[in-house]
């Protein structure tokens, strides 16, 4: 039996880049990225995320669970054609952007859950750590691997993920810019569940979402708030100069370089 | 053969409400919360418990039993009749003491422990966590429950759960209010031990304290102050609005009204 | 195969109290303390580990392993002969250079692993603590014992053990002044490997080493920057007060006695 359920789309202007469904027994909305192939967070998908985030705050949403419609990734994480020869002006309200969806994830009033069904690196990871809780199908991989790229994880990237795994596990996972499998997530605690499939993870996501029925939304957001509130205080006394770093770091020659390098490897790859 | 023992009670003027109990051979002072039936703490008990806080201080005491004279309640956390239809000075007075009790217990230069012989919800788990070990009887339930209840834990009952449990599971327990079984907060770390009895829990907090009887009392204390010091510094410098914010949340009509509801259906259950 | 290898030695014009050997394939330095017996940690040793790191900063080193020469000491700590009838100027250098070493040490931009082939109490562990990862050899002992001497664990000490194991544990470890057996600290987590030899522990911590050989140096040591700033900022902006408060610690007579009966036990010891 489906459960009955509005559909809506974020009203950014981009209607197919997250779409949004609330179930109006549990009032529940998943949410599901949908820039195919890979789901890679350019400015246009993060302002539709950044609007549905809006959106169900306004809704006072009673929960939510974030997923993908790729059959293999979760999110690739940052859009590098938004980085690469990029428009100074662009560039700034990218960045800004992700900072905005960052506070309004990682800060929700709602609670929220992701059903990771797909690969989840760098970008793709941080939404989902933004999340309460995750639940992840097997065979595939998430984390920072930043370094790995060589880049830098944000220090608000950063507080997340201790947000989550201990700091030991942290500093190993940022510095070496590790990869985990589900398995290895699960066990160091990057994850809280697996699940078979999508159905099974957005059925698990469910039932975590399920355990704060009884409890009041407001007292329940003033205690995440609490919780959160020194990593958001964080970023938001740094936020211009937080801008002005990614910048100017995305602007140096070498980084230029690399970014080519590694755009011209994909075309190679594309074209076997 | 009983141990030689020293009775007396605190000197606030409630001689009953808390029994202080000190072993000539180890000077440990076992403190045995007594007010029946649940140990609800009310205005009373929590100046007999800063007294006798103060009493162990003055007397160098070299280390600190809690428990509770019920077989069933360790504590059944704050008294809500001091915040249902309250007298204003008092109620300032009531949580003015539940922090200095928090400033003596978490910050006592002396080693603690906690005997847990019995349900430990909210200021009673809070009592607990204050302590530096925490031995529990089978089949009790214990945990920040303050969201189940519909009001928030304040940041410095969080310090001390987080002090004791990682991150992830804080934020879990915390928003999910949730009450742990005795074996559920062993595997977090919630507690350290399990004890049969309540005589098995004094002895085995008893050992806890004998672990520290070859340490300098000075360098111990020292070292507890410089790890405990930045939780504790929060709340001093934030004390009087923490008292504001609590009086004001109290007062809301929607509290009042659903203590009234609360103390109503606790009034119908005692009818059966 | 013997691997082709430079050795040279620190320029603090203390020659023999570090041997730096530097793996011509691999780049990585291999750090030897090499003060007899026990390596004990007076202001020479101290400018001798000093002057190492800045010569591998310098270096661009792209990794160090530090271990010790003798085989049952990785370090003894701190030697007590630099602060029993201390000249004070030398003291607060002593205190001054100790705080250098941590600085350098623990906010290298090179990768770190210690190869603790012998005990590690107190100084020594501080040592290990700095380093990224830590390889033991087995039936030894490693802690921040200081209580235990009756003496207190400066909040830097206190950082190293919190950025390396849970924070309940450090409260344990620190307070007891605990010295854990090689597998209890694996346990816990104040290691992460064990070695059956002095010499598996070199190769285990090269293999830690190998791991960042694909990562962006740059990249990497921004990351470990952002980890360990907080730490590190703490330190600096308090660095004065905490040579102060170590002189002023070390001056009282009851820690001069403690010290004076401590030296004669070794002599009988000796004499024996």
């Amino acid at each position: 039996m489906a459960p009955a359920a509005r559909t809506f789309s974020s009203e950014a202007g981009n209607s197919k880049l997250v779409i949004t469904e609330v179930d109006d027994k549990t009032g529940y909305a998943t949410v599901t990225l949908n820039r195919p192939p890979v789901n890679s967070l350019n400015l246009e998908l993060l302002k539709a995320i950044s609007q549905t985030l809006d959106d169900l705050q306004n809704n006072k949403s009673r929960g939510m669970i974030l997923t993908s419609s790729s059959n293999t990734v979760f999110s690739a994480g940052l859009d590098i054609m938004e980085m690469y020869k990029p428009n100074q002006d662009r560039l700034r309200d990218f960045w800004s952007t992700l900072q905005d969806v960052w506070f309004k994830l990682y800060g929700s009033p709602f609670p929220t859950a992701a059903a990771i069904n797909g690969h989840a690196p760098a970008g793709g990871c941080l939404l989902s750590l933004c999340c309460e809780y995750r639940v992840m199908c097997p065979n595939y991989t998430i984390g920072l691997n930043e370094t790995q790229l060589g880049i830098v994880a944000p220090t608000w990237f950063q507080a997340s993920l201790r947000n989550t795994i201990s700091r030991r596990e942290s500093e190993l996972a940022l510095t070496l810019g590790k990869m985990y499998t589900t398995d290895e997530a699960l066990k160091v605690g990057m994850i809280d569940e697996v699940a078979e499939s999508k159905e099974k993870a957005l059925e698990q996501a469910t039932n975590f979402l399920n355990r704060f029925r009884k409890i009041s939304p407001m007292a329940r957001a003033m205690t995440k708030q609490a919780l959160r509130s020194k990593d958001i205080v964080e970023l938001e006394d740094n936020r211009s100069q937080d801008i002005d770093l990614f910048v100017y770091a995305v602007n140096q020659p070498a980084v230029q370089k690399g970014l080519e390098v590694y755009l011209e490897s994909l075309k190679k790859k594309a074209q076997k």
